[in-house]
């Protein structure tokens, strides 16, 4: 590990949608806006394959990233986070896997 | 964390490709079937954003899971991934970032 490296973390969250998926982008929207607002929070990255694609139809990979794993507890109890949560589970995902990760070391390419 | 929950490794594979890509489809396809006969190796999930998408348009994430950091270390340096690796800086992506994580806990959801 490089000695300026501090470690932080990552919630990557995988998931299939459902095919009706009403409301579920301008929710989507919110979300990303009050995460940013969320101490402890420094960014996000999303992907989400085409239901066309071969492999993987569908499958949408989001990884949040944190200072802390108190910042992500109190994101994921957040009180319009646990609406939208409870929104998801109900209305908009099929199935969906969280995994809490400590990031211990980083490379970069640009070309 | 619960009881039986026995930590691994993740690796978060961010990038974004330039327009030409030609040969990148067929590698990525080697690459995923070699990676699936490593030692330690315990799977991948991979979404790419479609290039109108407004928002991370391009932006794809693949994340591949590991029992240890070994596993992963053996991967890199594998000698047919360092040519993909050399390949994939040269002609496909025009940034990538690699993120080494440690995964401490873990929850799912089915409808």
């Amino acid at each position: 590990m490089k000695k300026d490296f501090k470690p932080y973390y990552a919630v990557i969250f995988t998931s299939t949608q459902k095919e009706d998926i009403e409301g579920y982008a301008e929710m989507a929207n919110q979300m990303e806006a009050l995460a940013k607002t969320q101490n402890g929070f420094l960014g996000m990255d999303s992907a989400r394959n085409d239901t066309s694609t071969a492999l993987s139809a569908g499958v949408g990979i989001t990884v949040s990233y944190w200072e802390s794993l108190e910042a992500i507890k109190n994101w994921k109890q957040h009180t319009e986070h646990l609406v939208a949560q409870q929104k998801g589970r109900q209305d908009w995902y099929s199935w969906y896997n969280v995994k809490i990760c400590k990031v211990e070391r980083e490379y970069k390419f640009n070309s």
